[in-house]
């Protein structure tokens, strides 16, 4: 195990890279999908099962967790990865975007944000600083730059002045976070959609230096068209030698589209999210396991797909522990929706490497719109 | 494996028993906690990790299945074990005593059963034929007697003549289950807490005959001293060289004391529901782990456990995720549980067949007079 965090370019195939991240608490295959572990639980799994479904590294929330159980508890019980089971790399957010989404009664000056808990109504504050040393009592090994994103709709003078905040917030980030070997920091850029503010972003965050670069203010409610157009060019303008992350990002033919356009790094609460409503991603699109045509149905959900859910289970059984409102049925969906996004990306690494990306886009898209299987 | 179900008792300690029934789907040793897996799920858990507990058997629920999703529906996929991915033996009640706790607006006459579901409305009918009819679709292993079991408070007067009838509902579930090798059919002994009704019962089960006997009309209530009372005597009433079969028992102790006069099987939702409500059974007594000493604690549940929730979480950990509302907390917490129920089987079946029960046993009641480890 490497005593610092680095990132190793292996093969190109257009726009899109695949490497690999090495960390003390071991290898991130790029590009790499990061299960939610909002509260210290990638819901409805054990950390094991997340870890077989192919994940190398979890995302877990400075928000939530510092609310509850607080980041001072989870310290002196020996830091995340020990309190949740998961012994490998973990990233966290810097709680900037939860705040805005989630927390009551908030306040925002230069310094930093004032808030009242979701869960039980206590005051807090984050700043840069403060960021900085929850992540650090967390014992995150990638460690994301406190930043703010303004809400949608905003003018062209709004992200602007938002983005600038954002930048010297990056400066404060990397100052408080110091010299942390075998931790990494991320910056974040943001910019909306406008190419020249973007650009201006990226700048600056190359000026600070950071381990890897995040492209955040996407996957906000602008849709895939308006966000492919901002990853267009906006990976572009990040250092190639560095991992890229997409934040919050997404459904399938979402992370697809971005890696094509040089993207390393996503995470998403869908595949877990899905799970516990009965939506599922397939190879071949979307399936509702809730539609009554699957309550007779003893074929698995997926048959190419290696999941308990899909190796031990028929769609009837799935359908009626679903209707019978059965944990097992999150737990199962769940784990095939883990399951199937990480199979994509094992595909993409796969593919890119051989330099056979656009075969291997192409064969996604006709499998998705393909539909599901017929009825019987 | 072999064709026919059989009941090989190898060790007596006192009255307490330890032997194997042999099934075409597998050996369950005894005694033997059936974990119970209602609606086709034993709740929060995987079938095989019920199954690294040491669990042999499942118990599966007539009334439950027939409403949701079905035995016809059941019997089309394939059978219960396959819908549910339990490929050992499974154990199915006869669906009259969850009619008479569940269902709405009954009915009851010499012939059956009428009833409305609780999950839609529906009408249905259970019979002694019905119920056999079910299960053979089910496809159970251990088919139970359809019977009857009298609201409590009721007279001896009516409690005899709801045991006379379920004996004549016992005869004709013998007729209607017929000769089916690999399955057996286990008799249901009522009587209330009367001696000489217990014995009655037990002389009209030995002349029709069955492949095991039930003590039934037990833990409804009566609190430990009347159960334990009534099983002084009931199970020495019922032949030796078949399973005596305990039904709904019990909390740990009631499952110690159960054994310690004769009885080999027994099934209970205690360690399922228990864990969801955040309620643990472990060697030094009930941990509730609600309680806010739990918040800051690094030590585990039970330190001589080996089941996910104690090896590798802390007591602080299955508190955050409580206090959450996780899924993990009630899938960690009904393994624990599920293990510790399982552990005792097993040191009860060990210690008979080494023929210190006594010993055993009273280890068993000092440890958990012990109470909780002291908070730090
Ligand atoms: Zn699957
Ligand atoms: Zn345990």
């Amino acid at each position: 195990m490497p005593s610092k965090v680095t990132f190793d370019l292996q093969a190109t195939d257009g726009k899109a890279r695949t490497g690999v991240i090495s960390t003390p608490r071991g290898e991130i295959r790029t590009p790499a999908f990061m299960p939610v572990g909002t509260a210290a639980t990638v819901k409805a799994m054990m950390p094991e099962s997340v870890r077989s479904t192919g994940a190398d590294i979890l995302l877990g929330n400075t928000y939530h967790l510092m609310l509850r159980p607080t980041a001072e508890r989870i310290d002196r019980l020996g830091g995340l990865h020990k309190f949740m089971n998961w012994e490998r790399p973990i990233l966290t957010d810097s709680g900037g975007f939860q705040v805005m989404s989630l927390a009551g009664l908030r306040k925002m000056t230069e310094h930093g944000v004032t808030f009242k808990s979701h869960v039980d109504g206590s005051k807090h504050e984050l700043t840069p600083e403060r960021s900085m040393e929850i992540q650090k009592l967390l014992g995150s090994d990638i460690v994301m730059c406190f930043d703010e994103c303004p809400a949608l709709p905003a003018s062209d003078a709004e992200v602007a002045e938002s983005m600038r905040m954002s930048m010297r917030w990056a400066a404060r980030s990397r100052d408080a976070f110091g010299d942390r070997p075998g931790h990494a920091l991320f910056g974040i850029q943001q910019g909306g959609v406008t190419h020249d503010l973007r650009a201006e972003s990226a700048e600056k965050l190359r000026e600070i230096e950071f381990d890897g670069y995040a492209v955040g203010g996407l996957a906000v409610g602008e849709g895939q068209e308006a966000m492919f157009n901002v990853l267009d060019y906006a990976p572009d303008m990040l250092p190639t030698d560095k991992p890229r992350y997409l934040m919050g990002v997404g459904k399938p033919d979402d992370i697809v589209g971005a890696v094509a356009r040089g993207i390393d790094m996503m995470d998403c609460v869908l595949p877990s999210r899905s799970g516990r409503t009965g939506q599922v991603y397939t190879r071949q699109g979307v399936v509702n396991i809730k539609n009554a045509r699957h309550i007779d149905d003893p074929r698995p959900l997926d048959e190419n797909c290696a999941c308990p859910a899909c190796r031990n289970y028929s769609r009837a059984y799935l359908s009626h522990v679903f209707r019978s409102n059965e944990m097992i049925s999150g737990m199962l969906l769940t784990w095939h929706n883990l399951q199937y996004f990480q199979d994509i990306m094992a595909g993409m690494r796969e593919a890119i490497a051989a330099g056979t990306f656009a075969a291997w886009q192409s064969d996604f898209h006709s499998g998705r719109a393909q539909g599901d299987i017929d009825p019987l």
